[in-house]
């Protein structure tokens, strides 16, 4: 028996922008789903319009495309060589036609033939939750990344690995650690209705923000209760994510205490002699930091490896203190920050150091990076 | 006991050059020495010069560079994190200046110090052979890649992993295989004396070609005999690396039966759509170019990832036949022209199919290639 589609759909696309979102959609979806079917497609052809969508359970992407139905239906096809083959072709558009238990993907002189997966296996894509307040799309893509970065990748600790999305009235915080960093990002937003105080994957926002860039508005949804989901919706997409249902910590407490010494320096510098004095930093990958007059000395020694120092010349308030970091913490704390001059305020041995830009930062975006020093051994 | 230095050197040199040239010396040398001291360079200043050397005893290499000697001397520093330190270095400008133990290297703002390893353990690196003839740089850098990537990378056989350079009058035959695709590439060169024909390790052959791009003379050096090596030199550098003492087929017999088909078509064209077929090709990675009139059908089918069929119009001239193929053999053996038109010639289903290029190459480069086509289950 043939895998069942609902009607013998034939339309014609544009290929770039379905290869587009067919790669947005792949990229949401987890690929590490047992079961065949939710790594599929559904493709559906209606005469009003052409819609993507998929879910591996936790995540669900839906997506409409423009198109020209010839005739309706709907279908679901594995969606990871459905996206390489539409990446991979140059004509401008393509047929998409269903074609005994294959949809077949026509060119002027090709055609590729991927088997239907079985339609009623499919648990449908839902409907995105309520929605409780928009954001800019430029602001939301530049606020993540820094701090998705922060997030563990490790999964025994759930908590580890998600952003924690909470309203504070006109802002939305964002908040990731992985115990030896923490991220703090805030940038405003327009509520709509009630707050929002969700612990979203990490991986599934990065994504999501990379693929909202150029949009204007973002839509941000939210349902508390028994299956509680957040979703992010954009011109004709909608990401759907489950939220994570792990404690996280207030990072209001680890960000009390006054620094005992504050350098002002711009990051990508401080960064650049970091990265060049890393090779020397040892088993335990240990950076010092020293402050002296005018200048921070980095350095970095192991008997085995030799021993690398340079100074950087910054601006100092406080006491003369010196502090080591792990190489490639220290390094994307301040990857973070870019060419912006930026406070290194460094407070007690066990106290985490805390980053923040010493100007506004465009978009209203406030970011601030706490990074743990390596206690002496 | 310190590690013996010998003179207490002191030398500025240009740091990109210097940064190039170390790289360049860690890429000849295999890195997989078990002495550490074979993992050295040797940098020796004196009045006349700056000089790098290194050895794993089956490769070595061996370079000048500018550089202004305050004191001369002779170190040996671990060759990996000297490269990197210097390629990491902004300035313009580098100080190397040996340091007790060390060997400094000293920018305006830092210092990174590498321990000095024990010169008197190291072979020293040898003069290399007598000159057999010379090739132009670039010449060279165009012939070597495509032969380089049909010898296998397998070292259980370790003819296979070699290219036979073979003088014939005033030209120079490169030839590899793996079993699966043959590669022969001719090339004019300059004869000095003798003849050579020698089995080259490809991957040192293939790194010095890539160095020897912008150069316009290089220099073919041979001796026979008991430690029968090869070297290149150019500038100021010298390659030198050992033998295969590997029996290797003679690649006439291969190209011997006539085509039954002989296919014209741009190279990149049919790779494009080898390329796109590829993902159906299934698990054997099984590739059929089936001949029609004035077109050849790219084809590939698996029951589980579904077909594809493109069709790629060609010029024909013998029979319509079909073969299958390896898509990666077919793909890289395609590459190997770039946009170059080829004649495509198939022949009996146990016999290679050969590609050769229409037109005249620049730099007087013939390159022939045969590809086995896969025998029918």
């Amino acid at each position: 028996m043939l895998p069942p589609s609902v009607g013998d759909m034939d339309v014609t696309v544009p290929t770039a922008e379905l290869a587009e979102t067919a790669g947005n959609a792949v990229r949401v979806l987890s690929g590490r789903v047992v079961d065949p079917v939710l790594s599929g497609l559904l493709i559906s052809a209606e005469s009003d319009g052409f819609v993507l969508a998929g879910t591996d359970r936790e995540r669900s992407f839906h997506a409409r495309c423009p198109g020209v139905t010839r005739r309706g239906g709907r279908v679901l096809v594995p969606g990871r060589p459905f996206a390489e083959t539409l990446r991979a072709l140059a004509e401008p558009e393509v047929r998409l036609a269903v074609e005994g238990a294959r949809l077949a993907v026509r060119t002027a002189g090709g055609r590729f033939a991927l088997p239907l997966l079985d339609i009623d296996f499919h648990p449908g894509v839902d409907e995105p939750p309520q929605v409780v307040g928009t954001v800019a799309g430029s602001v939301l893509a530049a606020a993540v990344p820094p701090v998705a970065a922060a997030a563990s990748s490790d999964e025994t600790v759930p908590a580890f690995t998600g952003i924690r999305v909470r309203s504070e009235g006109e802002r939305l915080v964002l908040v990731a650690t992985d115990r030896y960093r923490l991220a703090v990002c805030s940038l405003p937003w327009e509520p709509r209705r009630g707050g929002l105080d969700v612990l979203v994957p990490a991986a599934v926002l990065a994504e999501t923000a990379r693929q909202v860039r150029g949009t204007s508005r973002v839509s941000l949804h939210h349902t508390a209760g028994d299956a509680e989901r957040v979703a992010l919706t954009w011109l004709e997409s909608t990401v759907t994510s489950g939220v994570l249902a792990s404690p996280f910590p207030d990072e209001a407490k680890f960000f009390s205490a006054e620094a005992e010494c504050s350098v002002t320096v711009r990051a990508d510098v401080l960064a650049a002699s970091v990265r060049r004095v890393a090779p020397y930093a040892g088993p335990y990958s240990s950076i010092t930091l020293e402050v002296g007059d005018g200048e921070v000395w980095v350095r970095g020694s192991d008997p085995s490896t030799g021993e690398a120092e340079e100074r950087v010349e910054v601006g100092i308030c406080g006491e003369r203190v010196s502090r080591a970091y792990r190489a490639t913490y220290l390094a994307e704390a301040l990857n973070a920050y870019g060419e912006a001059t930026i406070r290194f305020g460094m407070r007690g041995i066990r106290q985490g150091s805390i980053i923040t830009a010493v100007d506004a930062r465009p978009g209203g975006i406030e970011l601030r990076y706490l990074v743990m020093p390596l206690v002496p051994r």
